[in-house]
């Protein structure tokens, strides 16, 4: 269960140190020994913040404290304090109790307001997190804050992630080089006993908080909510988006600054980028589809057929056998409840067109396909027939590994 | 791949012969060789039909065609016609062709008109019906129609099926005797390459054609449309019910008829059978789980927080493994969309509260329940605590049965 994902990236990838920000990583055992899983990012005055949360009707209690922070604090920031292990989700009175005490202390210790400080927790769920563990170590911690090292802080985040994901890039806002860098966790969308993806992402860019929440936004359609493992939806998920100010561009205020928009894009490859590497770590992956609906009603439309094709187990089993099973592909889309032109769906694999017409093409060479079949990157093409809408969702495939880690054991 | 599954009932029930029904089954060798694959049920003159399909939006030729002669022949129906081995979905145009010159060559044996035939086929999707085969036999199998053969029917219309599934029921109209009999198909939603549950059910009672719609429709919705294998749906589902009306018993015109009470209840328990009967040869599985959602907004709210329950792979996988894992059925509370309110949620398995206000109990005894999750029969109950309202559904484990049917062979 400790091998790393086939899928995993060949090395840990280069990431710009962001201005105005630094990390420091321990090992509290809150409940893992040997490691650490305490995780502080400290963010220089003047910063700002943007989050989306998991739209789970149970959430956990940092989530629920993080939204009234944002809210509260309209979007300034200091500090962001994350533990792996314990998700402190469905526990009762005693979980907001333990949010509390860490906001309490880490806004004493790094001199700001509570609304300032943002935790986020994943791991366990159901059993009370040993909150004291976090605020007896945050002094400590505070006096040993070094230039962001993301591997570090990557990996103190994982929970039954086999490899720490993080993604960087540069790029230019008014012809000043502004840095984006962000680290991820994530495996099965709840992992054994585990909770959530979470993800940190900071840059030196001068952004408003309204602004910097709008690109968040955005992004995470295109990216964190267009992945899936297994359909589930944690109660934890957290993507936090810090800007440090510190970069010599005038402040963009408006979403639709011409200046902003190298860095809109960007940005969205970045969350893409860390989004798929958590596909890439889902739990008994062995191959990364990319599944990509055209010809739908809209681009909503779209996404809602491509993440129906996406969470079929059967469409994810039938890539595990590497069979090119497009007839399950067609029940997949007829399941989705969005138009589609049964007599005109065409289906393809790897370049190659499978289905055409409202069935399979004539001349279907079998070869190519079942060669891409037995790669580990496979793609699937499917265009509806109504209109012109258009959607891209990553996932893996279903194999005895998910099996194994998810049922295989007694907590 | 052929054992039968731990699930099955020990043995094939008791079914009572319903007056008006014949039925006849042949091996005409549409994909399977050394057993039956068509099976044809004689509905006397004058007897009625109710049906309901599958919501898929590619759905295939015959269920097009069944709800087009639903429609046209104002529920009036003399024959069906069943093939197994070849769903003759998504097979465009020449899906169509082989229905229309099935029913064609049928009405002309059967001395009634196109309206009055209904067919239905599962198996391999995509590929072209071979009808021939189908047309061919028709004549001679009416010349050995014989009183219903309940098993044969069944057996006739298996695909990945490990076991045939039939259920009966006597109950009384007005002081008359009157019998419901049915026979039922399905494994996965769709099974390797496969498709389709399918359901036939005849009583001799006397009810007119609207109101035998209604009670279908009713009774699918607590049956199945109550169960899941594994979310996927068929583009092949279809329940057809036929009354040969041969009973003493006045005409049944209302809905609301109190002498139809009874027949209501003991139609709904007959249905839950066969349903449970598909669960229980759920590909691969180990655990028959029931799940049961109290306190809900209304039944509706309800019955979709339960699926979300009973869909869920974590959940599903969590069962194979006998984990008592409350965690991710919160989990899966929160991701249904459903109100429910976190801190008041209540979570028992096997009649033994685990979790309740927001947070496991403190006395909690694991105990009985590991216990309770070694059996083969797991009921889990949920109650979210918003109001009154309440469902419950039926579905199984995700094991790695499931994988090894659907990944690990190649078409």
């Amino acid at each position: 269960m400790t091998d790393i994902s086939p899928l995993a990236p060949k090395q840990f990838p280069e990431i710009s140190p962001v201005s105005g920000v630094r990390f420091v990583t321990r090992g509290v055992g809150v409940k893992y020994k040997d490691r650490t899983d305490l995780m502080v990012a400290e963010l220089v005055e003047g910063s700002s913040i943007a989050g989306v949360f998991t739209k789970s009707l149970t959430a956990s209690a940092p989530v629920d404290a993080c939204r009234a922070a944002l809210k509260a604090g309209k979007g300034q920031a200091r500090c962001m304090i994350v533990n792996s292990g314990n998700a402190n989700a469905f526990t009762g009175k005693k979980g907001s109790a333990s949010v509390e005490r860490i906001v309490t202390a880490a806004a004493d210790v790094f001199n700001c307001t509570p609304e300032e400080i943002f935790t986020a927790s994943t791991g366990v769920i159901g059993q009370p997190l040993p909150d004291s563990k976090i605020t007896n170590a945050l002094a400590e911690m505070k006096d040993h804050l070094g230039e962001a090292d993301f591997e570090a802080a990557a990996k103190a985040i994982m929970t039954t992630d086999t490899f720490p994901k993080a993604a960087s890039k540069t790029v230019q806002i008014n012809g000043v080089d502004v840095v984006i860098s962000g680290i991820a966790k994530g495996s099965g969308m709840i992992a054994p006993d585990m909770a959530t993806m979470l993800s940190f992402i900071f840059t030196d860019a001068k952004i408003a908080p309204d602004v910097l929440q709008a690109v968040l936004r955005d992004a995470t359609d295109k990216s964190f909510n267009a992945i899936t493992v297994d359909s589930d939806t944690s109660t934890s998920d957290t993507v936090l988006f810090a800007a440090t100010n510190q970069a010599a561009h005038d402040e963009i205020t408006s979403y639709d600054d011409a200046a902003l928009s190298d860095f809109k894009a960007a940005f969205e490859e970045l969350m893409i980028d860390l989004a798929q590497q958590v596909v890439r770590d889902g739990e008994g992956a062995s191959k990364f589809i990319t599944v990509t609906v055209t010809g739908a009603e809209n681009d909503k439309a779209a996404k809602t057929i491509a993440l129906a094709i996406a969470n079929s187990p059967l469409v994810k089993t039938a890539i595990a056998g590497e069979d090119a099973n497009w007839g399950r592909v067609v029940m997949a889309v007829g399941k989705a409840g969005e138009k589609a032109d049964r007599d005109k769906l065409q289906i393809s694999m790897g370049g190659v067109m499978i289905a055409g017409e409202g069935e399979a093409v004539d001349d279907y060479d079998e070869g190519p396909v079942a060669a891409h079949m037995k790669g580990q990157e496979i793609d699937v093409l499917v265009d509806v027939g109504i209109a012109t809408g258009k959607a891209t969702v990553w996932t893996c495939d279903l194999t005895h590994g998910y099996i194994t880690i998810n049922a295989d054991y007694r907590s």
